[in-house]
């Protein structure tokens, strides 16, 4: 592709009047999105407000006035974006802390069924959780085993299938109507990490039917750094399961103050403690602006960004590990080189922030709300340079530049 | 109290300087400090330049700058205000999270000793997870008793004496040491809650000699609204222990992205998902200024608002549920009264907001960083007015002011 093909194609873009609403920096191409989303406008005001007049002026009558019940309604505005109903989805705790209750609570399901498969290589707090849900729920183990041999792993004593939806490193795909399926098929629930998933491709969790899922909005949603994440629960597991972090915001009744715990009706027993509101009133800006989106316009030029880059790698003979195919991956790309950490600090000097990912990833996030084709043609342009001139041999050795 | 004498408390004051680092609105007496403190200029700037400059500007860069050290660093700025030392404490989660990894953690240490000890009427959310926690461990059990029973509960099969350092509703103190040793005498951990503590009493949780302690900073320590909490974890406990909550921000390396979970050293351990940095950076900004607080000027005029408010409440024949004493009491002082609802409304309404807990508790919060002696002194006068006209006959019933 010429510049100009690229320009060409951004003159067209419907998603490109969405670029204005990014505070993004001059002279940066960001291909971090996926990693940690940039600001929005729109969150910038809504954390300005939440903190000088709600809690500034309102106070404690902030809690009255839309607070309380963040937690469920932004879990409303996360719902199309995941193919839920907005009573299946909460936004709060860590993804982390989420997928905690998750794997408990399913693994309580059934005494004979103690098995929690999953895959090697997983993102690691997936299979960290895991070992710490296991450990609470006697006789329960985690079997995590290579993407190959998940479908084996299966069996009658599976109580959860537990998967991340797009790869947080090569950014494939699992076909998620298919696996939960599959899961289902052995008697077992199946559990999604939706972390690199939500915001980047079309998501379909009811029409899967799927059980339970977790995920990041801090990264393609832009929720801001280390935003509220969220849980879903299908509908029809809401209340036959228990949240083990039976906190008071789950209480039926937390103002009553009584010393049973009650689990509340639908989606509330899932919440712990205090909603962090300046977190949620960011999230839920960013989420606005999510509203205008059709999922498949963004597909379509998440596609033609990918084909930009890909292209560019291809010419320079890199080892592109993304799958060719749209629909058997997420919205990044990623290329398999041996100096992949000096090469994302040279790309950083050059104005292009990507990332690494150890031991040997080069991750380029493809965010088509703020960035145009002719960015990512200038970032496969600064590729292409940063190779031809082995920049990687001056990149000076830096601290990591993490956290996905 | 006169109102002339109020004042001339004030003329002499060495806190009435802290006034004016509060962003309070006009017209409001705030007495519910104890529940939500109120926005600082500091939290204010600083959660403006966390946005707009560390996330809008720096993006993913800001991980490196500073954010992804905020759990311990802002641990370690609450170490002086909980007397534990800088590397014993880190900011995050929630308090009902962090409550979960300590009893958790303390119930696996012995076999042999499977209960939690704690108070029937303790705040809610510590016996709601005391609840969970016990579900994890195998044949763990939650024994709550009335206060006066709690010494006679205590035995060779406890592993964990769960008390709330001041009572929520009474403002009642237990003696940090006397309790601890108590514990400590009977084989088992003491775990405190320090939310209605920290920021109100002085506190020393390495002389006592406490084992785990965790909190909340939205209160006294005016961290924002639902803002992180803390655990404090005793030096010689906390690679001894290890947590449920087995997220990746805890593993010893988190960037290396392993399969399997190796916990990190120290307080790193306790660490679950992403720190939620907007929150973090009002959190600290806050706590910037108690770096300049002496504790001992704040107890002496915290007693001091509490007798204005107390003479207040003696001349109107109210029954005061919180002990006269002050080294028995943390910073709030609360009537018992049948229209409690009611005349928390009508005080509203008069511009001084405390609040109700139910059944039958009129909270007032009695915060010396920013209410002088005349703001209490006209607090009393309200109180006198509202209840010589029996305003309470009046209040609309709107929905409970809440959030402790």
């Amino acid at each position: 592709m010429t510049l100009d093909e690229a320009r060409a194609l951004d003159r067209t873009d419907p998603l490109a009047r969405f670029r204005d609403r990014f505070a993004l920096p001059d002279g940066v191409i960001y291909l971090d999105g996926n990693s940690l989303g940039p600001l929005t406008h729109a969150s910038r005001a809504a954390v300005a407000d939440c903190t000088t007049r709600q809690w500034g002026d309102r106070l404690i009558r902030s809690w009255n006035e839309g607070w309380i019940d963040a937690p469920q309604r932004i879990g409303a505005k996360l719902a199309p974006l995941l193919g839920a109903h907005p009573h299946e989805v909460i936004a709060g705790d860590t993804t982390s802390a989420n997928l905690f209750k998750a794997l408990v609570a399913a693994l309580r399901i059934d005494p004979k069924r103690r098995v929690i498969v999953s895959e090697l290589g997983n993102f690691p707090t997936d299979l960290h959780i895991a070992e710490g849900a296991v450990a609470c729920v006697p006789g329960a183990e985690l079997r995590a085993v290579p993407r190959a041999q998940l479908a084996d792993a299966l069996g009658p004593d599976t109580a959860v299938l537990l998967l991340t939806h797009v790869h947080y490193k090569t950014a494939e795909r699992f076909d998620m109507a298919a696996w939960t399926r599959a899961a289902h098929d052995a008697g077992a629930l199946a559990v999604w990490d939706l972390s690199h998933s939500v915001g980047a491709v079309p998501l379909d969790l009811d029409g899967a039917n799927a059980d339970l899922a977790v995920g990041c909005t801090y990264k393609y949603l832009n929720g801001g750094p280390g935003a509220p994440a969220f849980l879903y629960v299908a509908e029809r597991w809401q209340e036959r399961l228990e949240s083990p972090l039976s906190g008071w915001m789950g209480h039926a009744e937390p103002f009553s103050f009584t010393d049973r715990y009650q689990p509340g009706p639908g989606m509330k027993r899932w919440l712990v403690g205090t909603p962090p509101m300046l977190a949620m009133a960011s999230l839920e800006a960013a989420l606005d602006l999510w509203a205008e989106v059709e999922m498949a316009t963004l597909a379509t030029k998440s596609a033609q960004l990918f084909d930009i880059l890909a292209a560019a790698g291809d010419a320079l003979g890199l080892d592109c590990v993304t799958p060719r195919d749209p629909t058997l991956r997420g919205s990044h790309i990623s290329f398999r080189h041996p100096h992949a950490y000096a090469l994302a600090q040279a790309l950083i000097a050059r104005g292009v922030i990507g990332d690494f990912r150890d031991p040997d990833i080069l991750r380029l996030g493809l965010t088509p709300l703020y960035l145009s084709h002719e960015d990512v043609w200038r970032a496969g342009e600064h590729l292409r340079g940063a190779i031809e001139a082995k920049e990687w041999q001056e990149a000076r050795h830096q601290r990591r530049l993490a956290v996905t």
